[in-house]
């Protein structure tokens, strides 16, 4: 039986989440078939079985996951034999701190660039809620952000400074291959794609180099989402 | 033969490198017995033989290696028999994350709360080159800093985001028991421990009760460096 996430889905079905790209790229790399169901964000029924609000949710049989870091480790740990995300007891525990800086530095650094073209790509029955719980946080609407965004493209970069840094020195983050890790940053950087035409790195930054080779990944799933092939 | 590590020394005998500090744990954690040999700041003679004008330098008979993170990995490669301080390469690949976060985003931060008191504890002899070579990088003088550092203690706090994040859902950066990845943030709270009084932690943040289990390791190896035992 496949395993079948359900994930936010967006207007003409882009699959923009970061979330749920992490979950994407975890499945694939442990070898596992899955469906994808679409969820926009006000279909609170279609996951009311998870007992929780959010997407992505995993289901594997009887068991239900939600949240993408729970993911990633009952993947791990319930697939043992299959290929490591984590690469052990102590590279999980570290991949926790790529996976802390990606939700509270790099996804508001990109969401200064991209929160506008995100709000132009959910579903129509989605804006009002959307416009609700995301203008709060920036403490200013939607508009103010877009109108804003390219002073906050140097932020941008500089939170990215470890990674690049990193990059420089290794071809991914988890070393050699690519692993959780990767998927973190990578899925960060799917959101954009899946949204938003904006230029998020320049050519020559190790970052972009790094991205394209996370692109071909899995059959080039990361490519073939449907959004916007530059930035 | 013992291993000798190289390593900055101020007044007194304050040892107060983070960098040096990544290294001692690295050892203690490899159960190896090492001397610890002192340098300022301007005793590029004393390191001439690494050919370069950096400490830390590892010195393992007639293998000598300078920089922490390459002390690191040489450690791993050349005793693999001792406990890892990766658990593999994939957590090797994602521990170096942690280590380009705390070189450019957090000694920089620590350094807007504590570089007065680090200028205080240098010997005598390396201030002039530590101005010189200090003040540049920030732009304004090692006074200025100083007065300013109350409103610095904010944006540090929220440089440790990730950090403390990942602290309230496990013991330790590396999962349940301290690797490589805590060394590098310990030995970042190490450089200010050895040099200043500023309190750097609330009592109540996660970081906190992690911060004293790791200067309770190897003995209290850092608990018993010369320095302030509050911030």
């Amino acid at each position: 039986m496949k395993v079948v996430l359900y994930e936010l889905v967006g207007k003409d079905d882009h699959r923009f989440s970061p979330y749920a790209w992490r979950s994407r790229l975890a499945l694939a790399h442990k070898g596992l078939e899955a469906t994808y169901e679409p969820c926009r964000l006000t279909d609170k029924d279609k996951i009311a079985f998870s007992q929780q609000e959010r997407v992505p949710v995993l289901k594997d049989g009887d068991t239900v996951v939600p949240d993408s870091w729970a993911i990633a480790c009952y993947l791990e740990d319930h697939y043992p034999d299959r290929p490591s995300l984590f690469g052990g007891p102590v590279g999980r525990g570290v991949a926790r701190v790529v996976n802390a800086a990606a939700d509270t530095q790099l996804i508001p650094a990109m969401a200064r660039l991209i929160l506008g073209d995100v709000f132009a790509t959910i579903d129509p029955a989605d804006r009002e809620y959307f416009r609700k719980t995301r203008e709060p946080r920036f403490g200013v609407t939607i508009e103010a952000i877009a109108a804003g965004r390219d002073s906050q493209r140097q932020p941008w970069l500089n939170a990215l400074g470890p990674f690049r840094l990193v990059l420089k020195e290794q071809p991914f983050l988890s070393g050699t291959a690519p692993a959780y890790a990767d998927y973190i940053l990578f899925g960060t950087f799917q959101w954009a794609r899946c949204t938003s035409p904006y230029p998020l790195l320049d050519r020559d930054d190790p970052i972009y180099a790094w991205r394209e080779k996370m692109l071909d990944l899995f059959g080039g799933m990361g490519r073939k989402a449907k959004g916007y092939p530059v930035g």
